[in-house]
Parts: structure tokens; sequence; C-alpha cells
């Protein structure tokens, strides 16, 4: 199986955040494959699975986890695809501890940090869409209908 | 002439810290253009560039800025290729202000958010030079031999 | 059609909190208008929306959005006009990130920037207002009865 | 005499900052006073001199103060005149205790709130520019101008 | 009548909180009478009141209020007896703008300040008839007896 | 030897600081002592002084201490006196940790917080002298001295 | 009676949270005892507790408070055991403020602090259990058990 | 060799704080070593060398890192002996984001945070010798000590 994006998140009760940025790379018709894995609790596992999708030529992998989120940082030091963070709002801090935790990577080791919770998400599935469409024309083309439709929501919103 | 990524800045005052981010570019071989335009001094010029940008197939932009940072989602609302930014620590907030600015962008428009100040400027290259890698197998080798050396650096070092 | 303020928000979701502001203006008799317009999803069209305002020679606007939020700076970039931004409670930083992304505008191009929901939504109608009655002596009389049952409103409270 | 725009800060280190608010004004040849008063150490001067502004038709004022910064609130609640604020970087939260204590007015009476420190101080001087333009063709101009210059000035900075 | 204690809150809406602090002072039998009155909306109403308390010799004042929370600065610029004050948890920010905008007073004019909410109400209450006791001892009696009664609630506690 | 106010630091680098507030009670003429007493690392000589200060009939005691600063609470504890607690600014957080560890107080216990660094040292003498006033007329004509000169040194500070 | 780890709370609330530090440690078969007392409230019973858990030879002293959360600083000062502190989610700042009255204690008395709230309540129970599992090689195999049962359970995830 | 204690920083630049912890436990004679050994720059060595320390049955590892400081996480996950973390103050946000980062882990994986930068450092070596001392009543001896001459510093404090 071929996958181009994979989505890792460190807990189940992330997947309701984050199956929003899965159904927009299906939208996209972007192979996908989305894991629940923790950087903590199974780092040989997750170790593996990064193998794995080497293997099968992972193109772009998007982490979220919540709190002390290390998930993004751990992937990224185990390889040289292009890692997305999105940090959960789990917790007592709302996400502003998983942001800082994501975002602040030390130099060397880049995580692309989106913003808190479903924002977030859904950027992430944009982003890697972005990405992938630098050499892919009909991705381009999704992406300018998707930014369309979004532009005509706004404009059709009517204020009581 | 052709340019790969293209790195903007809201102030030359950013320049001291980006221009780790182009050397580093640089050093990989990265075709790269750095240019200070402001998303709210300079709207129309930095409109004009980023359509130059796209004539020149522009793959990826840098941006960065300080305090309330608007430049990378300005940026990120007129194209659709990848837009990195990177939070300066300016002003009396240290960052904190750009980064909520650039990385709390609303869902539909994603702006990959790297660290405040030089890490991140640091890792604004890496992250172009993954994502162009994706297409280069040099770039991948080039890469790797960066994280070699990284790692080398951090073995040889000598606590006294 | 004449329009002395306008007020925009980033998403249909702010109306709820800037019913208050447009009431307060329209209680106050001042002409105005009511969009919703993205900085990032609909460029043009605000764009596009701003010129037809400064044909209808409008006087003021008010700009509403949450998290990251751009909408104020970037219309303040394309006018003279004064720019009231009112930062939402969106997203999972309550409000902290709208807040800085409006008020720590760089020097140049100035947000005058109210206090985060609905106590800023109704500031802004008065702030408005304010401006305005600097050559409405009407104006002046309507906020000074403003003031006034403020005023008695507070005094009139018993605590049981 | 004739003042259009009144600067008050709480205390004569501000000044430092201030300044640069003062001589914008100065450059735009707009009617301007600067005072040392203090909210909470001369609350009965600082009466007497809003009732002698508003005798000269004051049009706005402009307050500065640092930590639990009330001038601007405390002004706000005598006048009708539109009031611009500006957070001072004083003390142990450079200026995020000001910028709180300035921007979250309880609805009823607002301060139009400008970032904290000296891009606050020039953008104080600005927005009262634009407010005093909408009656003032010739300050139009003279804002177009400065936009202008600008911009310029951004355009020709040389990145070694 | 005679009014040891004075409390005034900036909105009705605090009442609920600082009822916890009335009801304290009338446990242990200190005079008190509570009022609503605002920094901002009635500032001439304000002032009146503290001469009245001034005749009525009043001792201490304690001041409740949320966001940009100036009534406890105000009032103690107006009068030299104990002013406490109680930042309350209103709006987007949970107290913390009001407890910087009181805590945080520039030198010259304190304001004993307690924490956020009704914590700090109780503590309001208790630190008055402390400063109380100071020339009563039967009321030293009563807060011997109040923190015996709180002792025995927490020796009390059975864990399931 | 009788005591008024006692001062007591956790560190003697908080010296620098609270000798402000030290000088401001020996120029009220307010019998005052200083001393060094850590909450956790002499715990048993703070509640022997402690002890030591109830017989000779301390009225208030000033606590400065910073980071998890537990001074103020611990001796609050172990006194019916009013306690003052002045956050100092040490280490890397400064003083926002010494501010809530002081502050945030829960039910039952006050101390009364002052600002942070100078600003509350200085406000904490003028906190105690007020309370004091309120048995010595004399105090109170000092202190209505002191606020004069404030004023008017205010009054006079000249803007170049 | 032996006791190995004692649990103390500065408040009956926060049983709700620490009876999954408790539940665990039963799990590992860790002799453990649950109490309710105050650092402000009951300073005395808790320092007889204290030497009455010493006479028991009691190994590690876990201590749970919010707000300004002295507990665990003020029995690290009584003792030589390890203390480790579980920062509570109360009052108005949802445990930032219990964090860092805990974790930023001055230099010599050490408090082990953990995340706030239900996270860090199970990891002061499995921390505690790593330091006796130093001496107690049957614990480092429950432990060991513990984190096999943890992995399996993220493991055995399904994403529907 | 025998090493009961690992220091581990990820980055040489640490060692100017963290040689103050390392000083304290030879001052202890607690046999240990220190490495520079980056989480996300070099894994495999880090998990190498936590396979040698286990040979060597290290008791406790402390990690210094800052930023987003993932490397208490990141061992912890690989050991079962306690880990204790120190947050760096480096980069913009002033060790803020490497606390976060290393207190806020989720439930399951404990690093035992201390304090932010030379304080947390100290706290560390302390913290540790408290753990050791379980088993080495010379050790609870040299802690009294330690702690005697910390009080008598305290005491002989002079105030000038």
């Amino acid at each position: 199986m071929k996958i181009d994006v994979a989505i890792v998140m460190g807990s189940k009760s992330d997947w309701e955040v984050m199956k929003n940025c899965a159904s927009l790379l299906k939208e996209f018709a972007i192979d996908c494959e989305s894991r629940v894995l923790s950087a903590h609790r199974t780092p040989h596992e997750l170790a593996e699975w990064l193998m794995e999708l080497h293997r099968q030529k992972v193109k772009i992998i998007i982490a979220a986890a919540g709190m002390a989120a290390h998930l993004g940082g751990v992937i990224a030091s185990h390889t040289l695809v292009p890692v997305i963070g999105v940090p959960m709002d789990a917790g007592s801090l709302h996400g502003m501890d998983a942001l800082l935790s994501m975002v602040q990577m030390p130099p060397g080791i880049p995580v692309a940090t989106m913003g808190i919770g479903k924002p977030g998400a859904i950027n992430a599935a944009l982003f890697a869409a972005q990405i992938l469409s630098l050499n892919n024309p009909e991705l381009v083309h999704k992406l300018e209908n998707y930014r369309k439709k979004q532009a005509e929501k706004v404009l059709n919103e009517k204020l009581d």
C-alpha cells in the first residue's frame, strides 16, 4: 500500500479533532493512514512504524499531541520527511503547553506547527496538500477549488 | 532567474536573524532570494512581488515578522505554495505576540510556524530543504550530512 | 447609500457578539453596514469592498476577528480612515491570540484595539460615536444621555 | 491657545517614549500639548486639566501609562472625546500589565489601545491624525505622504 | 450610621462573589455597607460616597472589580484608609486582567490585593478583620475561633 | 524594644529592593526591624522570630520573597496580624511566579499582595503606614504630606 | 503500621483527582496513607503528622494543592525524604498558579513537580514507585508490566 | 565504573548552569557522569548511552534542556529509573517553554521537574541525593549538614 501522508496522534481522544484532518486529505484523494502511537508509551512501535512508512515512501507525517507534546519532535528526529505538528487542547492549559512543546524546537530538527485543535487539524491537511501539489498540478486545481468554495461560503453568509 | 525559496521579512532589523536562514539555504545550494517587504506598509508591492515569484515558479515562501506578525498570513492568502512563518523576538513581548499571530491561523489558510528567532530561522531553512528534498535525492543526501555533522558536533562536546 | 461606520467580521460566528455593536450604532442613528469578509479567505472581495466603502465616504471601520486576527491590520493597510479592532474570544486561547494580533501592530499602521468579546464590541460602537461626535453636536448629546442612563443603571442596582 | 490633541503620561520616564508621539503630531502640524499627570497621585489636577482642555475644545486625548495603567480609563470616564491609550513597558511585566489595564475596559467607557511602548506611541499619533483627517483634507494628504515615505523606506532597504 | 468597612463593586454581577465577603464581616459583627459603584460609569457618585464614608469614619474599603479593574486604584487615590482589592473572574481572561490592574499599582498609591474571585472575597473580609483586630481584642478572639473551626473542618475531612 | 512593623525577606539579595520599604517606614518614624529568614531554609528560626515579634506586640509583618514565594503565606498561617506580601523579581519568570504564589492564597489565610519589586516595596511601607494611621492622627498627617509631595513632584516635571 | 508513601492534599476537593494516585499505589501494593492537611490552616497538625510519618519510616511524601500551593514546599522544608508535588487545577487560573508555586522552589529545598491535575496525580504514583523500585526488584517487574499494558492499550486503539 | 547519577544536557551551553548540579553531587561524593546528548540530534547515541547506563546500574538520570525540552520525556520513555528534569532558560521565552515541555508529561511516563535554570540545577542534585539517602544513612547525614549550613548562611546575613 502506498501512503503519502501519515497521521499519528498520541491518544485516541485526539481522533475527534484529527479526523477533520484525515477526511480533508481523503477529500483531496491523498493516500493517508491514521494511527495512535505515543512517543512515550510506545517508542519502539513508533520507531518501527516510521521505518515501515519510509519503506512505503511516505512523504509527510502529521503528528498531533497534547500537553508536553513530544510526538512531533521525536518523529522529526528519526526522519527527513517534513513533519507537521498539531497541538491538542488537552489538560488544564488549553493547548498552550502543547503549542510551545512543538513550535519551540531547538535549531536542527524542525516541526512545522499549526494552530491548537481543530483549526490546526484542518490546516495541517491543507498544508500537506500544498506541499504535495508542488509536483501534482491536479492537486493545485483541487486546492484552488477548495479556496474558491471557502470564499463563497464566506461571501454567502447572511447576517440576520 | 529561478527562485525555489523566497525569504521575506517585515523589517530590515529582522535580517540579522534571517540571514542564518538564507546562508543555510545557500549552503544547500537552494536558489533563494531575500527581500524586505511589509504586509502593512507595502501591501501592493508585496502582492506584485508574489506574482513575480509565481512567474518564477517559486516553491516555498518563508515569512519573518515580529509583533502583530501578519506577513505570513497575508502571503498565504495570496498563494498556494507552502508558507513557512518565523516569529521574530521584537518589541516588549519577546515574540509571543508574533508567535500567536502566525501559528493561530484560522482554518483554511495554513502558515507552518517555526520557533521564535534564530532557532526558527534555521529550522525554516531546514524545513524548506526537507520539502524540496521530496523530489531531489541530492538534497536528501545533503540533509543527511547536515544531521550527521550536527550529531558529531553534539558528540564532540567536552565538558570542562 | 451613505455609510458612516462599516462593521466587518472574519466569520459569521462573530455576529452573535458584534450585533451588540451594530445595534448600539443604530440606537445612535449612525449609518452603518455589517459584513462577513475574511482577510485570508476573501482578500480580493475585502479590497473591493474597501474601495466601495471609500466611494461611500465611510468614516470609520470596525473589524472583529478571532485567533490570528489579521483583519484589522489588513484593512488598516488599505485605508486612512480610523480602524477599530475587536478581538474575538474564539479557539483555545480565549482571545489572547486575537488581542495580541490586533493591538501589537508595528509602527506606521494603527489599529485602535478594544477589549475581547462583547465588552469590546460595545465599546467599539461607543468609540466610533465619540469620533463622529467631534463634528456632530447631536451625537454628543446622545452620548451624554447614554452615559447618564449607564450611571443610573449602576446607581439603581439593589444588593439583596 | 488651541489644542487639538493632548498627550498625558503618568510619569516623566514615559516621555522618552512619548516624545515620538509628540514629534510626529508636530510633523503633521497638529496643535498639541504634553503633560505629566497621574491618575493616582494627582487626580484633582488631572480633573482640572481635563476641564481646561474642554474649554480649549480639545479633540483627542492620548494617555500613556505603565503597570496598572488606569490613566486612560480615568480620563475616559470624565470626557466624551476619543481617548487613545498607550501601554508603557515599565516594571517587571514588560507592559503586559499596562496593556490589559487599558484594553480590557468594561463596556461603556472605551479606551482605544495601541501597542506597548514606542510602536504604540507612534501609532497613537497616526491614529489621532487619522481621526482629525476626517474633517481635514490637508491632513489626509499628509498621511498619504507619510505612508508613501514609509513604503519607500521599506522598499529601499538593502540586505547585505 | 457607623461604617467600619465599606464594600464596593463595579457591577451587580460581582455580588454573587462578594456577598461571601459581606456575610463573613457580618459574622464578625463588623459594621459594613455594600454598594455597586463604578470608577468609570459613576466617578462623581463614587467620589461623593467616599466623602460620605469619611464623614462616617470608615476604616477600610474593599473594592471588587473585573477586567481593567481600576476601582481599587481610583478609590485609593482619593483616600488614606487602607484599600483592599479583589479581582473578579469576569470576561475572557479569567481575572488575570483584573489581578494585574489591581496589584501592579505604581509606587505611591497601594491597593492590597487578594486572590481572584471567591477565595479573594473571603480573604478580604478576614484581612479587614485582622486590621481592625489590632485595636479590638474581641475581634482577635473571633479570628482565633474562626481559624480553629477552619482547622477542625480540615481535620474532620474523611476520604472515602 | 518595640517593633510596629517587621520586614522579613527570603534572601539577602532582596534587600536592595526592600530597603526602599525600610527607609520609607523610617521616614514615617515607624518602629521597624528587617530580617533575612527563609520559610524553607530556616522554618524553625522563622517560627521563633514570629513568637518574639508577638511578644513585642508587632502590628504588621511585611514579607518579601521571589520564585515560589511561600514566606508570606507561611507567616500568615502562624499569626493574626496583617501580613503584606511583596513579590520579588527573581529568577527567569520576572516575579510572575512570586506574584501568583503570594496573591492566590486559598480562602482562610490572607496575604495582602503588593506589586512586583520596588514599586511593591514602597507601597508595602505606605500600606503599613495607612493601617497604623487608623489609630495615629500624626501618621495621617505624615501620609497627607507624603501624597502632597508626591503630587508636587509630578506637577513639577518638565518635558524637554 | 508501616507507610512507604504518604499522600497529603490541601483540601478534600483534591481527593477526586488524588484518588487516582492512591489507587495506583495500591495496585502496586505500596503501603500508603492519604490525608487532608493544610499548610496554612493546620500547620501544627501537619508538622505533627510529619513527625509521626518519620517514626513510621515514610519514604516518600506526595503533596497536592491548588492556587498558591505551598504544601509541598512547607513539607519539604521539614523533611529529607523526597517530596513530590502535584499542582491542582483549582480557582480561576487553571493550576498555573499552583504549578509555579510548586516547581519554582528556590535553591536548597526541592519539590519534584508533576503535571497539573489527574495526569500529575497518576505520574506522582508512578514516580514514587520508580524510586521505591530502586531497592525492590518486584516493583521493577510491576512497573514493566504497567508500561507493557499501557503500550498495549495504545496499540489496540481503533480509529473509526 | 559505577555511576549512581547521570546528568545529560541537550546543549553544551547548558553546562554553565548544570555544573552547579554536578559539583553538588560531587560534594556529596555521589558517583556521577555528565554528558551532552540531544533527544533530537543524537537519538541513537542517547539510546545507546541509556543502555550503557543500565549496565552500570545507574539509579537516577537528570536531564536538562531548553525550549521544546523533550530530553527528559524521551529518556523517561526508555527507562524505569527516576528521571529528574531541569528546564533551561534558553531562547526568547525564558524557560517557560522548557518548563511546560517537561512538567506537563501525559500520564504514564513521569518526569520530576525542578525550577528553571540554576535553582533547578541545584535542587536536582539535592533531590537525587534525597532519593539515594533512602538507603544511605551517611547521605542523610550529609544532607542534614547541608541544610544546617544553608540555614546558618541565611541566619548570618547582615543587612547594611
